[in-house]
This record gives structure tokens, C-alpha cells and sequence, in this order.
């Protein structure tokens, strides 16, 4: 519907009428007693809001269409609005079911020991799933970026050993094939986010995607970068709440962990939605509190970073058959064995099934 | 300490060190590496950071006293470094002890039945204490800004039938005295957050206080606002974190619900914590998560606002011997008994206790 | 207008229909192609919108006055939609002409010399009006307050001598009757910008007010704390544009001035409205691109703060008897003569006539 | 510098000093009054943060490497303290200079005669160089991405009559080649800002960056985005300030203009920074405030949106043979000749020299 400005001239209305004709839309001219509007009749396209916002007597445009239209719970009634997701199966671990999904691994592979004991840590306790870094998404250009294909190889590794599949991130649209050959599921970041070339890129891969929303991306536009995704005809989507940036806060975490978003999302697309309580942190004190927080608001699982109880800062690892020495990659916020292992008996017990969203009305 | 410029001078060193003086404070300049530093030995005043800010030669100043020693876990040992809380008691009822404590009752009063008989459903359903606003504080002036001490009046009444004590805001430093005369428990709301006149004014009063959390406050603003209070000799403080303003999104609640913010304030605070789900989220529907990931977080308790089943938008009240007609304020995000006496059972079940901290190191 | 949900019952619309009409406002309903629409007919109360909110059937309300109509341009069109502006006389100095204003002088009065010399700068530079704090709002309790009535009598003989008006702060309900004694306009800071109580006693004074923006106010929050003050039938306020909360950036400023304030407020109200270029950088290097923006922008003036040449940092004054030093509050940010005199005049040539609006369209 | 806990034990302390050696770096042990203090000595890697951040004992690092070294001011001292930029000269036009550069052109390129018909305008009014977008970033993946290499040519076109370089956006790494073959400077655009794939092929294209500051990056974010660029030896950058996301407003602009930015970024590095004030403001009405708030407070150019006069909203193109009507993308904040060209005599008049920084001390 367009609300038209009080003044509008009649020939206004006119080019507006027309220029909607081009649509291929039909409209009805509702004078009421505050304002007057043009319903439009038929099917409205994305770009309206574009071209009307700017054409001379419009107050405002209210489109009717959502804009991840492929993905919304909305345009696609057999998921119900009891909040029902679309089952994502990855390696027989099923996303958007009853039980919440826990991935867990070291935020970045190093070594062939470091990855094989890490996995069985997350192995012994429970794990679904396997997470780990190859190509590592940085900042700042001088810092450590990943040890690449060779860190594929041993994440394929402690698969074979644990039998949990893993997801590791694609940084490049010239990776997402040598990553989708390895992985069972991409992660595309925060910071590749919007980077549409490897939204589409991934998406054709044919593997399951895990997306992270954008530390400053509305709920709105995280959705429309899954679109990006189901462009491509690839529905395999798994969502992840990772925070946000607020306040200005040196004595919180890094970013704001946005709870609301799990019910939110899960009203808006039938797509599932876990949350990353260790990057929204930052530090590892603060992960239990969220990792909970998140399934208690209703999230279908959760990405952890790990770590070996032993870990001192620094580690080993072969570049180009160069071995260094690198400062961990957000050492602070990984979780050990000793408070990894608890965490995980008590999410298993108290948090066994995923919480049904409040009816959607 | 302060990092002095790389190209200051003697006669800049001198004045520095001149100026701490004033304070009463020593110095030791070390000169390293990488920086020059003055090492301040003594009491380091508040006010320190403002006036060495500006003071040629110093690169930067880092004050070794936090801005709120009152209420600070560092500076009360007492309290010990594992999360455990000052008891504050209102009424029978224990904040900061190892059951949460739930507050449930009308955002607003309008008359005896409704506050009565909502009153009997938070008693029925579980909850230890009661809330209701005789003053509302509003945007906008043109709105509805309540009963006053008629209400106070009911609400003294709703907890003489069902034995629970309320909770009620205060707007003014004119209201003080009166609404200290009826409640339990005096709130201060967020748009008073930084309303000096009236955190002295409530905290002489001597009644504990439910403060909230500004929704623009970085967590160390929000404890120098309690700071405010304690500086009175109150010390009987119950902090409440009712969600931040972040990212516009209008398909999201009104405000984001920091549920890091739990974990956080216990440790740099030894006042409880608790949650407010209502109104950060505006809507009912992400209330339940709200609640239950507030707990789940580490909160010690929550603040709910509840209506009846049957209550239908507009509600009849009496203001000067005049009857009139209102819209419910914050109507949508009030819960219903259909929800709240099911969620009461959930969290008194599966949250009957008060989340422990990660040992703080 | 109110937009029904595709699943309204009749049942629903009868209740909406029948609960609008206690406002006394007639329905129309309107079947659209894309949507069903109540029109409503009559004088929409403000506080519909909480109401209608939560009534079954509803999908969303849109009303269609401004919830600050006493200051809006809208309702008064007398004021045109050219960018006109009250004009807000201030002891000779005329807020809203075409000069812009340009008030000056020291954050914060400490002693009869200082605030003298500080007076005379404003003066030989050509500033139109004086500033400074004798009640000082501090986010910290354990900080300076500021001297109280003996400041307001020092920029009472400051402005006796120079002949300039000038503005001071008021903290609280209780001191505006003795600041309205001395100054000549009141002026309300960003902390209290939603402290109801005195946004109503300082409209009661009669006073002209200056309204700074609470730091986390969007707009439309601000206008509306401009409309408590209007309440009061005080008409005579002058906002001002401090700077807003964003992003953490410990190399920018401490807030981020908001230019675009400028144009978006005065296509808004018909009130005056000047930028406040020092609060917001937080450090002197940032005002003087501050100062020429905001005018630029098309601000009303300007407010800054400056200081004497050889000011040290700390500073001598005297409370209850008691002659004690303290840093200067905002020493950072305030301009010396030998930056602001050349700003003054770079103003003064290129920044002479207020910016007219674009066509309001 | 590290800060030690006061309770680091010799043995922390000792790993400590052994961890940093593994990095070549000596260690002092300063025991000051209120703090103890490990003094670096040596070249601090930039990765030490992340690697010291969770070491037992370590209170705070504070690094003395800006991790933005390659374009840093400190880091190169021989471009002063002054504020004097580093010029990038592009087709015979140089940013950095005395005298702003004003791009202004298109948004979006549809056909050869909007294209030669906007950039005579900017021809006419005085501009220095054109802009046009031929690959369009956009949220929503079912809405107009550009006409591709068609545009190219078109602005080719438009360059070889008018005598003015263009510069135009590249969106992926797969047409960074296509695109230097045609244009003088590559644009990355907000969206992309951390899309350090993308940052490293248009650097090593070898062509001067014209780099958006990501609408949610701090400024320390934004230079090493661009150091991400410098990395690959090409240090032909030229910043843009294209606004923030802030409060939501509806009422404002779709972001907030970050004028601090100018003087901060010039102080912080060499590179020139210019301003976007169109996308800050996404309507016209705010761009002329922007504009000259941008230059006033130090900007080295503007980057506008314009159109041709009789735009009426839709515009027909071709694509891959086919003819198509679209709505103009970013239709609302494209200025006409009516606004650009009296703008354009403002600009040349009264902002004819980019403005000084003051004195960086």
C-alpha cells in the first residue's frame, strides 16, 4: 500500500498509478479520514520500495512481501507456526529436531596432536559435531591466517578416529571447493557476512551451510543473507546468533549475545538457529552462562571452541614445511576439559530437548 | 600509572609530578623499553583521570581504583571471589541467596479488582514477590501517567491478603517519602538511571532498591549509578538488567536483553542481579526465553509483568473522582495466566537454583 | 490507520471496533488486495498505539499525529516549511534568527578570577553569550559537584561586566527556583534529558530552556522530551545536538556528533537548535571541525567550552570555607585563545548566516 | 607492557617471560606501588594480544605497535604531524592536496544516455571526477545487481568526453580485472570492507582504492582494512566516510555521518579521507548539511550521488538482449542540477581549501 502526501496532486497520483502499471499492478484509491492511500493488487516486486520512495507525492510505501521470501516461515505454511524447523542433516546429526545439536572443536587446527586430542575431548563428552579452523578470518593483515589445506586433512582425520562430522569456514570464493571437498558443512563468518560472491558460491557448492550473522546486521538482513544462499537453490541452512556490536563495554564480553534473536528467527523462517556463546564472549567465564542461556531461549544447539587442558598460549605448527611458533587465536575464550565436561553433562540433563517456541500468532 | 609522551619534557615531567603532588601522591618513573611510565604511589583520587588528561606529556593515565569502591567485589574481600551475593531482604523475601527470587504483578495499577485479582495469581502461581506502578514514567507527556497513591494504596492491600511484599517505582525526589511510606522496595526506572537528585533521595530513604539499568549504560556507568545509591549509606541494592538499546530492528524486541550482563556485574559486584524479560523484549512471545535465559545466565532472580486472562486492551480506572477509560500500558508484553503459571512451573523445577559463577581468576 | 491480521475474526474486528469507539473515533474498513485496514475517523489519542497493540486481530497501528505536537512544525504552519524557527530571546541574543549564536565559557566555575578571565576571552572574541557549571552532573559520586550558588553569583558579575547573558545548569527540582534567579536561560544536561520531574519545574520557571540531547535519544525521544517542557506552556527552548553513543572507539571521540540532527530537527520543529561541539569529541583537537560542521549543517549556534591560556589542570577554589584544589572537569576538551580566537573569526567570516533547509518537502 | 595480577605467582611469571622469549623479547620485572609490571623490550609481534590475553597471571597487555603500521602516521614520520596527506593521484586528479576532490556521478549505471547525460552535469557544475555503479552491492539478492561490463564501457564513454577519470565499485574477486581494465580507481564498498579476499586482489591490482568504511567498523577497524590493501605493496588508498550504524531512527537519515572521523583518521594515518554524504544520508534532503559538514570539518573530497533533473523514478535498460524497466536504486538521495549545481558554486567558494588539522601534539 502507498500512503500518499496530503498535498498530492492529482497528476502525482496519476505518474504513480502509471509508474506501478509498469509492474504489471493494479491499484484502488482508498480516501479515508486521515490519510489517503493507493492499495496496490497483484504481486509486488523487491525493488519497489526503491523506485517509490522517491516519486513526487508519496508519503510512504508499505510492501506486503518479505524480502527472504525463500526462507520465511511466512510464504511456506507446512512448516506451521508452531515454530517446526526444516530438519538439516549433516553427517546423521539432524539440526532443527528435538535434541539441540552441540558442535564442538578448537577455534583454530595447529597440529595433527593438538586437532586429534582436541576431538576426542569433545568426542568423550558428548559432541555432535566437530568444528575447526583452516582458513582463519583476521582483522589485522599480519597476524596468523590459517595453516589451510594441511589443517582439512587432520579435521578429516579425527573424523575418521571419533565419527563426528565437522564444519570448518571457507574465507574465499577460491577455497569453497577444496573446503567442500573435505567438509561435511561450510561456515561462512561474521565478517563474510555480505560478501555476496561467497554467499552464492557456497550456496552452489551443495553443502549445508552454516551462516553467521553479521555483528551488525538486523535480524532482517542476517535472513536476507541466507536468501543470498537459497538463491542459489541450496535450503540447507543452519543460522548462528554469534553477537552483536552495543555499548561501548571493556568489562563485558566482546560482543552482546542477542537471546531474543533465537525466538525471533524462529518466527521469522523455518530455517534452524544455534548460537556461538564463545565468540560473543570473548572470554571463556562468560561461555557457560551463555552456551545455557541460548538453549534456554531456545536455540536448536550450539558452537563451542575447546581446548585441551594442558594449552600454554603457544603452539607449534608447519607452514610450508617452516615450523613456528603462534599465539593461540582467541585462547582466552576456549573452554577446557574441566569446565567443558561439566558444562556438558549439565546441557545434556537439563537442557535435553529444544524449547518449543511460544505459540506464533 | 601514567605513559608519559615519548617527546615530553623535563620541565612537562616535572609539572606532572608537581600536580599528582596536590594529591598527596609519590611517584617512580620507569624508564622501559617500549614507554616511559610514572608509577603512582598512594591514594589515587577519583577525579585523577580528568585532570591528568589534559596535562602535556601524558600519553595516557590508568587508574588503579575502580569508580565504584562502595559496591566493588575488589574492594569488599568479604564477599569472596566466587559469586556469592550481600543477602538483601525485603520483606521475608531473600535477593542474592541461592533461590531466585520472582517478582511478578501488573505494570500498571489501574483499580482494586485488577490489582487484586492479578495479585492472586502471582501469589497462586509461585511467585515471592509483588510489582505494580502507582507513577509511570513516559516519553511522552500526553499519556497516562498514573494513579499515584491511590495506588500505592492497593497495592499495600493486595499484600495484606496474599502475604507478599511489592515493589513500586519512584519518579520523583517529591515521592520519595510517600512511596517509602507504603512499598517494600523502592524501583528506580531506566530513564532515572542517571537522575542523581533521585538515587540520593531513595537511597536516604533507608528502604532497599531495585535499580535499573539505563538502557544506554555500559555496566560500569550502570554500577557508579548504583554507586550513587550506596554513597548514601544504602547499601541494600538489587541491580536489574532490562535490556540495551543496540541495532535498530523492527522485527526483534524493543531493546536486547545483555544476558552477559549477569555474569559480568556478579563479578565486579557483591549486589544480586536480577532479570527484567519484560521489558526488554515489549512482546509477550519472547518473554519465556527471556525469563529462562536470564536464570539459566546466572541471574538471581527476575521482575515479570503479568495480566489477567480475560483483560482486553482498555481498562477502566478513576483519577480525581473522575471514572476514565485507558489503553493498557505495555499491553502486548504482559503474560497471561495460560502462559505464566506453566513457565512458573519450568523455572521453579528446572531454575531452582541460582546459577554458580565460574570461579572468578 | 490500523492493519488487520489476514486470520481476524469478525468476533475481533467487532471488539477492535467497538473498543476504538470509547475514544470516540469512527472505522472504516477497507479490503484491500494485499491487506484489510480499519481507517480511522477522529482525534487519535496518543496513547492508542499501547492499546491497539495488544488487541487480537491486530497486525500493526500506524497513527497519524506526532507524539510532540506542540513543537512540531506539522501542527504549526504558520511556521512554514521553509526552515523558520521560533525566535527564542535570550537577555538580547536571539536563538533562531539568521546569526548564529555562539555561547561560551568555562564547563565548570571554580573561582571569581577564573571565571572572570574566562568571561572576558568569550567577550574580546565576540561570543554572544557565557556558559558555565555551578551544579556539575558526574557519573561518579565521589567526583567534584561543582560550587553551587557562589558560581551562579560569580557569572552574575561575569555577566554584569561583560554584558553578556548567560546559561548555567540545573541538577535538580529543587535548585531550578535559585538558578532561575540568576541565570538567564536554564540549562537541562543529557543526563537528565528524560528526568520528567524537571524537564516540568524548569518549564514552570518560565525560563528559556537549553535541551540537551540525552546521549541515546533518537530523534523522536528528544522532540519528545522537548514536548514535556512545552507542557508546561513554556515554549521558549533552544535543543542542542551533544553527540550520541555508537560505536566503541577509544581513537575517536567520546561520543559521535550527529550532523545530520541538524536538518532532520528543524524539518521536524519549529524550535532553535545549536550543536554542542565540545561534549561530544571529548578532547580540543575535535572541536574546532566540530564547531565549523555543525554550522555547516545548519545549526541555530553553538555552545563551547574554553578555558584561559596558561590553565594547569588544577584549579583553587572554595566550598563551605574550605579552600581545596581539584582537575578541571572536561580539561581535555576546552579551546584556549590561542585556537579559539582564530576559530571565533573563521566562524564569524564563513559561518555568518544560519544554512536555510532544502524545501521541505 | 603486561600488567600482572596481583596474585601471579614466580611461576606464572616465569612462563610468562619464557612465552615472550619464544617471540625474541627481553622482559623487565618493574614492581610499582600499585601495579607490577613486565616491560617488553624488543619488537612486539601483532599477535602477542591474543596470545598473552589468556595466559595465568596476566592481568592486561598493552601493545605499543599500532596494527596498522604500514599506513600509520606515527609509523612515518616523514609526512609530519601536521596533518599533510600522502597525494593519490589518480587520471590527473590529486586527493590529499589543497583542494578537495569532488566525484560525483550516478549511483547506478542503466544506459548510455542517463550515463553521458549525469556526467555532463557533474562536467558542468565543476566536478573533478565521476562515479557509476556497473556491479551493485545489494541485502536482498532478488533485486537489480547491475548491468556489468555494459556499464563499464558506458562510463568509458562518459570519461573520453567529458575529460573526467571514473571510479566504480568491484564485488567480487572475479572482476577486479575486468574492472581495472576500465577504470581509474576501484571502489570497495561498505559491505565488503572486511572482505579481506576482495581487499587483497584490488591491492594487488595495483590501481588506486577508493575503501568505504564498514557502516559498523571502528576507526581502528577501518585502517586495517586498509592495511589489508597496503599489504600487498599498493598504498594508492583514499578512505570515504560513508556513515555509521547508530540509534534507530526512523525519522533521521539510514545512518549517521561520522564528521569526528575526518580529523581522527587524518591524525591516525596518511592516507586521504573523503566523505559519502548521499549514502550517509539516503535521502536528498540531508545531503547538502552532509556535504558541507564533511568538508568543514576536514574532509579531502565528497563522493555524490546525483541524477539528471527529469528522473522520474524507473529507467529502462538492456540486459543480455532483453529490454527492462527498473526503479532507480537509491532513488530518494540523488541530488538534481536544481540542488547539485548552486551546491557545487557553495562548495567551490566557500570550502575551496581542505581545512587544517590542528596542531597534532
Amino acid at each position: 500500500m502507498i500512503i500518499l502526501r496530503k498535498d498530492a496532486t492529482q497528476a502525482q497520483i496519476n505518474a504513480i498509478i502509471g509508474a506501478v502499471g509498469h509492474y504489471g499492478l493494479s491499484t484502488l484509491l482508498v480516501v479515508g479520514a486521515t490519510a489517503t492511500t493507493l492499495q496496490l493488487i497483484g504481486e509486488e516486486p523487491t525493488d519497489l520500495e526503491t523506485f517509490l520512495g522517491g516519486m513526487p507525492g508519496v508519503e510512504e510505501y508499505r510492501p506486503v512481501n518479505l524480502p527472504y521470501k525463500l526462507i520465511s516461515r511466512k510464504h511456506h505454511p507446512e512448516y506451521g507456526m508452531n515454530g517446526a524447523s526444516k530438519i538439516i542433516s549433516v553427517g546423521g546429526v539432524d539440526f532443527g529436531g528435538e535434541k539441540p545439536v552441540i558442535i564442538a572443536g578448537p577455534c583454530t587446527v595447529y597440529n595433527e596432536k593438538q586437532v586429534m586430542e582436541t576431538a576426542r575431548i569433545a568426542k568423550e563428552c558428548g559432541a555432535d559435531m566437530l568444528r575447526g579452523g583452516a582458513f582463519k578470518p583476521r582483522t589485522n593483515p599480519h597476524t596468523f591466517r590459517g595453516i589451510g589445506e594441511d589443517g582439512l586433512k587432520m579435521l578429516a582425520e579425527a573424523r575418521a578416529e571419533t565419527g563426528l562430522p565437522f564444519v570448518t569456514e571457507a574465507l574465499s570464493v577460491r577455497d569453497v571447493e577444496l573446503v567442500a571437498g573435505y567438509a561435511d558443512m561450510i561456515q561462512l563468518g561474521t565478517r563474510n557476512s555480505q560478501n555476496q560472491d561467497l554467499l552464492l558460491e557456497a550456496g552452489r557448492s551443495g553443502k549445508p551451510i552454516l551462516l553467521k550473522r553479521g555483528y551488525w546486521q538486523t535480524i532482517e538482513e542476517w535472513l536476507q543473507s541466507a536468501e543470498w544462499v537459497a538463491s542459489t537453490g541450496n535450503l540447507e541452512i543452519v543460522l548462528t546468533e554469534r553477537g552483536i556490536r552495543t555499548l561501548s563495554n571493556p568489562t563485558g564480553g566482546r560482543f552482546s549475545l542477542d537471546v531474543q534473536a533465537f525466538v525471533t528467527v524462529r518466527t521469522l523462517t523455518y530455517l534452524p538457529v544455534i548460537g556461538d556463546p564463545s565468540h560473543s564472549a570473548g572470554k571463556w567465564q562468560l561461555v557457560p552462562g551463555n552456551a545455557r542461556a541460548s538453549l534456554a531461549a531456545g536455540a536448536h544447539g550450539l558452537e563451542l571452541d575447546i581446548m585441551r587442558q594442558e594449552e600454554q598460549g603457544t603452539i607449534e605448527f608447519v607452514v610450508n614445511g617452516d615450523t613456528r611458533h603462534a599465539g593461540f587465536v582467541d585462547y582466552a575464550q576456549g573452554l577446557r576439559p574441566n569446565v567443558f565436561a561439566p558444562l556438558m553433562v549439565q546441557l545434556r540433563e537439563k537442557y535435553a530437548t529444544v524449547e518449543p517456541l511460544p505459540a506464533i500468532t
